[in-house]
This record gives structure tokens, sequence and C-alpha cells, in this order.
């Protein structure tokens, strides 16, 4: 006899889950310390300042573009242990993925550290993939300190999923950028001396897919799956966009941007100001003609460690819900005439500090 | 003031934890029901008998041999969930992944389903990839049912990682078959009318490379990995061999087996008889020109479903420890010259009945 399914929405994880779709952690987790290394590039945008390292080159000291790119993972993490003032051997699990075929960066940047890896494909919302599982292996108790870390290159993704950059081929308005770094985050099941941020939730999320089928129009693409992920987050913690600081997308990009708030208001939620997306912080699109916006898990992942870790820690900011937006296509999908579903995966990130 | 750091090799997860890499689950997770879907080679193999549905063509149902993996998928996930008397509502979190680049197969099978999905990549070991993570969620609370699905399949992980079918290229003896295959596994917290088996702990693997570069010869990229991870497994659990039934490594073929056991008894850890290989089982290698086996993520997932899970649930088999292996290369790494490092991930099954 099968026992009644009805348990399944509140189940044993009753105490944690609010809804369906999310979790609600019952105690915190800590990220702890976190490091962005990023190209010339995007040194040279409005977050530049903030950034740890800013390559003098694009290569990293790789010898070809995924090779660079699995520099930079290698060494945001690196950097992010050593100002945890932690050793790589003290990282139980790594969560990690890029948007190569096969996950190459991840899988030749990290194995010099010889960790166990839990290889991760989440297109440009892969950062929010990452923090999503290692805070439920800390907030389940399998490891006191994870590390998660993601990449994109600019060269390494064109090559993947367009053209050979020797091609010089024109892109429309439409298109974004794909923003060359990693960020590595160190989430720890304690404080540590000084945490950068507290995880309190998570919403993973569904594919969506509007059947949309324009590779340069990715923003469009993913705005549908952002504005399923932060409808249900909301309804799920029976929140308003008022509980927080900042909504902040990963890289819908201006086109994207406008068809999310557009999505939202037809369901009644109004993001207005609160709204921003790490693809349009990172970038000054004007002067450095970069289209839409920045894209690529590199840009979430930047712009959360370098910039919004940043308004959480000094408490100018008190809660944001950041939402990495992934474009789930192929080479092969795109030329196979398929469509360009998206997922988001939100992550609620709260400021360390007591509230005034 | 930085804390200790002494306490992470314990930690919180003490409680759960051995050693430093491995998992031992304080309640199992259940596998209450699983289904396999497999081509038509497959389906002639030795294992033909026990798998839930054989595809009368290659293409099931779908136009692009892309498009045939995410129709693996799709139905083999449906099936599990029917079997299971469930409805697809009920799996609150999808684990999922394929062999291909950015994981289509997966993206294009699934999404139908409208569940969040959390998009893996651990190559040929994505399905101990799947249950670990799946099986975390579970233990931390966090849903009461989660499922896991991944595939291969014969042609397209041909044109994605060797050479387009047309060209009828000849394969050396060291190279293995890529099994047309997707299993899904339904996890739960509870038992349901007739749970297959008991996942107690796991191993998650590390990547290890020994520099080799013949993606002809995976088996022997993939052996020391495989190694790593039932040594380190062995280790933390205070086990030897003789504790579990069968040890049964993903895809290493006879090439890859011979490494392996090499490996370990320069380690004295004798695996002798206990040791098989899904990739050997399904195929008769000789009769069916499969030359050293057969591999792909389909292939440790169809035969864990059909035949291993078969043998813990009649109580055949007392314990099992299932280490799916991943070679880590891409069409693109591959080109460039790289290595293929490997990964492989061990899962604890039990027998759901109760010990004689």
């Amino acid at each position: 006899m099968m026992e009644s399914t009805e348990t399944t929405a509140s189940g044993t994880g009753a105490m944690f889950a609010c809804g369906a779709q999310s979790i609600r952690f019952p105690v915190p987790v800590f990220v702890r310390e976190s490091a962005s290394i990023v190209g010339k590039k995007e040194g040279e945008g409005p977050l530049g300042e903030f950034f740890d390292v800013i390559g003098s080159d694009e290569l990293f000291g790789g010898s070809t573009w995924e090779e660079a790119e699995s520099c930079l993972q290698r060494d945001s993490l690196h950097l992010a242990v050593k100002k945890a003032g932690l050793h790589t051997t003290d990282i139980r699990y790594l969560f990690a993925g890029d948007l190569l075929g096969q996950g190459i960066a991840t899988s030749f940047g990290l194995m010099q550290y010889e960790r166990p890896l839990f290889g991760l494909y989440g297109a440009c919302s892969t950062c929010g993939l990452s923090l999503t599982l290692a805070s439920m292996a800390i907030s389940g108790g399998f490891t006191d300190i994870a590390a998660c870390v993601t990449s994109s290159h600019f060269a390494s993704a064109e090559k993947e999923f367009r053209f050979p950059l020797g091609y010089g081929n024109q892109r429309p308005l439409s298109a974004t950028w794909t923003v060359t770094g990693s960020a590595a985050f160190i989430l720890s099941s304690s404080a540590g001396s000084s945490p950068r941020a507290l995880i309190t939730g998570v919403t993973p999320g569904k594919i969506v897919d509007y059947g949309l089928r324009d590779s340069m129009n990715m923003g469009a693409c993913m705005a549908p799956a952002a504005a399923d992920t932060i409808a249900r987050h909301l309804d799920d913690f029976k929140r308003s966009p008022a509980d927080y600081d900042r909504i902040i997308t990963g890289d819908l990009g201006q086109v994207g941007q406008r068809v999310l708030l557009d999505l939202l208001s037809e369901r009644g939620i109004e993001l207005g100001e609160r709204h921003t997306d790490c693809g349009i912080e990172i970038f000054d699109c004007k002067k450095q003609d970069t289209h839409a916006g920045g894209s690529g898990c590199g840009c979430s992942a930047v712009v959360l460690s370098a910039f919004i870790l940043r308004q959480l820690f000094t408490g100018r900011w008190r809660r944001v819900l950041f939402v990495p937006t992934g474009a789930l296509l192929s080479k092969t999908s795109f030329n196979e005439g398929q469509t360009v579903p998206g997922i988001a995966h939100a992550v609620v990130l709260e400021s360390p500090l007591p509230a005034a």
C-alpha cells in the first residue's frame, strides 16, 4: 500500500521549507570570504576598483582561452582561501562549474586542489546553483566549510557559443558581452572573524521556455525564468519586494531587464528601482561598447563578490535577493533550431551586522 | 582573530561524517523506485531482459540524436514516477545531467516537468553525483522526494567527443562503446510500499589525473580516480572489500578494470571477484563488438536500475559500493592536447530486506 503523497510539500523539510520550491535555512550559512579576478575590460568598468585582481592580459598565464579560464578559477579559489585565513585542505567539498562544454575550465582549474568536487552546470546561473547546494550541504551538517567557484571568459565563450574572435562578427544591440572573470566563495557553518554575509534561504529554479530562439538576445530568453523564480520566492517566503534592499538578477542586461519588469508587473509585482542586474552594473555599456550588458557565470559571481557582498558587509544593504540567470543553450541545440530556455536560482543574502 | 580550523575535518557533520571525504547518513535514504530505457544493442546484451523499455529504433521519437537523448531522460523519469505510484509534482527537486556540451539532453528532456532542477556534470560519474547530492538534500531535511536522471546516447556521444557516425572510423580495442540509455531514480526519506534499496553513505570523489591523453582508452584514464575513491571510502568507513558483496565501477571496461585492480593491489586492497564494472556487464564484448565494454553516464545508471537494484531488492546482495567513473575531457580539451583526468563518486547501497 502506498503511503499518502500529500505530505510531500511540507515533508520532513517542513521546518526549513516554505512552499514547494524554496528552503529557509533554520540557521544561516555564513559567506565567510570571497575573491574575484577579472579581465582588463571589466577592470575598466564602473566596478573596477572593487575587484581583488585585474589581469594585465586575457590569458592569465594560460596558453589557450580555456586554460586562461582554468587559471581564473584556480587563482580565485586560492585567493579566497587565503583571504579567509584557511588552507585548501580545510575545504571539504567544492561546488563549481563554468560555461564550457563538459565544464573543462572547472576540471582543469580546480583539480590541483585535490578536494572532492561536485561539478555543476546551470549556464550563467551556476553561481546561484553552487551557493544553493553548498548551503544545503552545510545546513544539512555534511560539512563545516565548502567553496563555490564559477567562471566565464569572453574569448572561450565566443568560441564555444558563437564565432571565433578572428571572424570579427557584428553583434546586435540586444547581445551581451561575456565577462572574463571568476569568483570564489568560502561558505561555512561558523562565522569566522568577519563574515561577509549570511545565506538565509534559497529558491532553486525551474526551466522556463517562452520559445525564443535568438542567442543574440539571451536577456529576453532568461527573463521569464527570473520572473518565475522571483515570483515563486516572494510567494514561498510571504515577502514583498520591499523586504529586500535590492533584487539582483545575473545577466539579463538592459533588454532582459525590461522583459522581467513587465512580466512581474503583469503578476502584480513591482520591482521598480529595487531591481538591478549584475550585467548592467559591471560595464558602462555606452562607453565600453558592450551593448545590452555583461553576461556569463563569471558576471554574477564577480559582482556578488566585489560589490554586493561589500554593501551587505558594511550594512548599507540589509537583505538582497541574488538571482543569477542562465540560458540553457549549446552550439548544437542552437544550430538544430532549438529554443533557448532559461533557468534562475535565487539566494537570500543578509548583512552580518546587527540591525541598527 | 581566526577561529581554529582544526575542527574542519569533523565539524558539525561529525555525526554523519567519517573522515574528511565521506558521509555516513544517520538515517538511510530510500531508493523508492527506478526505471531504465535502453537502445536496441543494449537490449540484445546480457542484461537485456532486465531493462524496463528497449527502444525499437535509436531516435526514441526525437528528430536528432540530441533530441533522442532528451526523450530518453523524459521517458525514464516519467516511468520511474509512474512505477513509484507518484505524480511528477511530488518530485520536489531534480538532480540531473548528461554528457553533451551544456547538458542539453537534460535541459530539453526534463523542462516539461516544471520542477526545480540542479544541473550536474560529472561525465560518466554523473549518476553517482546525482545520487549523492539528492541523498544529501533528503538526509538534510530539504525535501521528502527527489529524482535523479542521467543519460547517454551512442550517436550523440560520438558526435560530441569523437567523429560523426558517417565517417565509419575505426576504434582501438581499448575503446568503449557509449551506452544508449537513461535511468531515473526516485529517492525518498520514506520507504514507500516496496523500496528497492537504501543509500547509507557516500564518498564524493576528487579529480585524479595520471597524465594520460588517450580518449580511446578512457578506462585507463578513469581507473586512478576509481582507485582513489574506493581506497578513501574503505578507509573512511573502516571497512574492507569483504564488507561488500560487490564493488561496482561505472565504465572502466576491461582495460580499466585491470588498471584499477593493480592500483588497489599496490595499496594492499584486493578486490578480486568482488569487483565488477557496469561497462563489462552490459555488453557481451566479443559477440557485440563493443571492444573494452560499455561507457557513458547512461551505462552505470541503467545497470544500477535494472540489475544492481534487483540483486539488492531480492536480498541476493546485502551491500554494494556503486562507483560511477567519469573522464573529464571535452573535444576542445582533447584537441588542445590536455590530459584526460578522471573522477569517481561512490555510493553505498544496501538491501531493504532484513538480514536473514
